[in-house]
């Protein structure tokens, strides 16, 4: 029977040997004055030890929320999988609500916007809240930041206001500044009010004003910029490729075969966590 | 608005610029006496011309049906996008059904069993009326079959019994002989047929047995055997291996990271269908 | 004894079973009034057969000669791997010479200069020479063209002149066009000329100007530029990625790891046959 | 001037920004009572600094010497690229003279033999010394060992013999038993000796004839035997991969495309080294 059992799951996903599990928490924030949601991926032997784990952030786009990655992002099987082999460490992956599906009427954005700021929230609330739950080592070696779009940009500029606090920041098809690309910025909604704060955080703009000691220590960072070729926001990653390379800051950048989508990310992924897991043990 | 349609998309699949197509079909077989379900993926631009394409046949596993690889197989994107960046060629992508979700009371497979001549139904019913329908070239030369699992070991027999009538064979985790693998051979129900079935085509078993003049039939396919290493049905395409090398017939093996689910088998269609195109200008 | 001559073999690169053959040939010239040195590349089975193959035209860099892509670029290993496999179709390889270790003194390049004109020799000599002579097919859909560096741009270039002669255009970190990388064009040696026949034939230009019946014909052919993130060349590319987008024309962008040397160009061969090869398929 | 002078360096391999650098270094060794040399792999910022490093060993096949991983293997331009990239660790290489161009002569070879415990020399004097004056960081975290061919073997019994001194192991193409493969067992020569050695140091034996407590050892360590499908060593990888997992001890097994040489090897490489740091940083 038992041959049976397992030939009968073969059409389904069959559960690794090694299995993480993603489980939804939240935060009570008194910084934004509500409950924010987050998936939390632990790795296979988790529960029931008392072991400390690096710790991943993975940020999802507008219009999206903190069940994007698991969801869409297929991002337990990519873990569990990369984990089991060797390619990735074991690690706690954090992905923090920043959004909604639609943004027009409900404020999205990783960035401090009148009556929500939601990156105070993030290193003030969320990070310390997570990273003693979830037995995070939590120095800079063993902390990377990673995301999509959005989340992107929002990756690259949390780790440019705090450089002391990542060893590695993996931006994928990154929204880097918003100059007419969205488009919304004149308009009168809350999708208006997150394409101003992307562009008054530019991430570009943040690398070409660097002084000499903000440039020193966005060196102690590991970048990559990862975005495809058909992408619409690959003239970005290309001025901040340009500006990063003349501050002189090392930086990977990467064009793959590849649009703004679900089929970019989830492969993008791949490259990203056996990445963030060598720069940990550096 | 132009941007912001686009925008809003972001959280979904976004549609290639080159977008194929998958339809359900069917055939009113009169050897099975039954209708045969089918999808076909048809490439962009399929419709409104009278171009001649390649084609490929995509079999599905036990336990599954016609479904699968459009489904937890993705197949649509995958193909999409290899042709849009020219890995893979313009192709018809035939994916015929051949199982049922409870294999026990539903039988499945690909061989003829008492009562449902399968294979006939393949090559006399299935093959000559949706290449005319759906403008395959048609020759051995623009002609591949792969599958996984059951399917793998369904291409890998239907091409040793008419290699003439295919350029390459590319078979995923297949399940080539059944000697205890599934271990339902002796039971009294559906299964045990499709189980005494596969045994008594073993793919193996046909390349040991081969003699000279198949031997030589057989050298004019290119061969591709993948599998995972975590995969229980490893050891079967390691002796499909030994045999083929044994009688000096080419072939390809491959063992990846990976086990029996829907992990593996998109990833490898990433790799199998720039494979075939490229036999296909041979 | 068998064993031991094999065992004895290994600190060497063995033999493939199937293993192509690279040879010497020349042209006498009359356009240029000299000889000009060519290695062919022969797949396996070439001799004693009467088969026809499609062909890869492979192009050197400045400073280099015909000799580059077989010596430092080790071709023959690449191409004989990738052919055995089946990721590439069996092809004649055509790398003439267009250079000199000493750019300086002795004229380099692909673009008819004063006294030099060797894109006449190319289209008019060398082409139909060679392809009679080592059985190449000869048509659109059977011929591809691939370089590095200048090679990169001289394949683009020749692509864009005669876009009814290829099916497929691959460049490698392509000088595209001379406004400063190298940074010779006033100088008074032969390096000056070939820098402002760069200039002067620039392959950005090209396509920003071409009209409409140009982009047509353009859009026949499937393009690739690739190119390492820490190449000196690299907005070359990026500026003809925005060129081509802007016009409408289908093609590839890829950003790897890497740099301007022969780290990079091996590494990209591997996808530049498969992807040539698909195209002779179509 | 500056230009020119990058840009004629084109033809040859060109300097990462990241570049370490290959010493030949000796040791005056008691145990085997003569000098046997040593390249080493060091890291940009070697010199000049007092950080401490990881440390792989890396070891050559029969008839070769030290030499091999950085001549024909181009160890320093994968080291290099992998780690400035970000995608290895920084990390000292170790490769040590196992052998000699003529087998038959002179003893090659990582066990003890009568008159020659090499074994005894890598633990007791190599291990020490090197680690000692190359700053290694010197725990089981920080240290690896991968080799190819009779290298490949010997990094899989150093490593069964002593698994709390590493974290992992990465063995290409092993020769993990001897029994016909190289069919010299019954000579009477300095290659008879190796073969009989490697016969009587099976790591296939010694997974099949370990006790509890042997394979709890042995799960500690990451292992990974990776190998050509043309390789005619396979089945000994396969019959380890088989041996392996009937004890429960987690491991990779990768067949890719590939014979046993020199393409092969540097090819691996490249996924060795990322997968060893990432083990660095468990």
């Amino acid at each position: 029977m038992k041959r049976l059992t397992v030939f009968a799951a073969l059409a389904l996903l069959s559960a690794n040997l090694l299995a993480g599990n993603v489980i939804t928490d939240s935060i009570d924030s008194k910084i934004l004055g509500c409950e924010v949601k987050c998936n939390v991926y632990l790795p296979d032997g988790f529960d029931g030890s008392t072991k400390e784990y690096p710790v991943v952030y993975l940020l999802h786009g507008l219009s999206d929320t903190y069940e994007g990655w698991a969801g869409h992002g297929n991002m337990q099987t990519i873990a569990d999988r990369l984990i089991a082999s060797g390619e990735a460490a074991e690690m706690v992956i954090i992905m923090p609500n920043a959004g909604h599906p639609n943004p027009r009427e409900v404020l999205n954005g990783y960035f401090n916007t009148p009556g929500r700021n939601y990156e105070d929230f993030f290193f003030q609330e969320l990070m310390p809240q997570m990273e003693a739950k979830y037995r995070c080592i939590g120095d800079k070696k063993h902390r990377a930041i990673m995301g999509l779009s959005m989340g992107g940009g929002g990756s690259t500029v949390d780790c440019q206001h705090h450089p002391e606090m990542f060893s590695s920041c993996y931006a994928m098809s990154p929204w880097l500044d918003e100059k007419g690309e969205v488009g919304w910025n004149d308009k009168d909604d809350q999708l208006a009010v997150v394409c101003r704060s992307v562009h008054e955080n530019s991430a570009i703009d943040f690398v070409a004003n660097a002084d000499e000691s903000t440039v020193a220590a966005l060196r102690t960072v590991k970048w990559t910029f990862d975005i495809g070729d058909d992408d619409w926001l690959l003239h970005l990653s290309v001025d901040m490729h340009y500006k990063m390379q003349e501050k002189g800051i090392a930086h990977e950048f990467r064009v793959r075969d590849g649009d703004h989508n679900w089929y970019y990310w989830p492969m993008v992924l791949h490259y990203a966590l056996p990445w963030a897991s060598v720069n940990f043990g550096k």
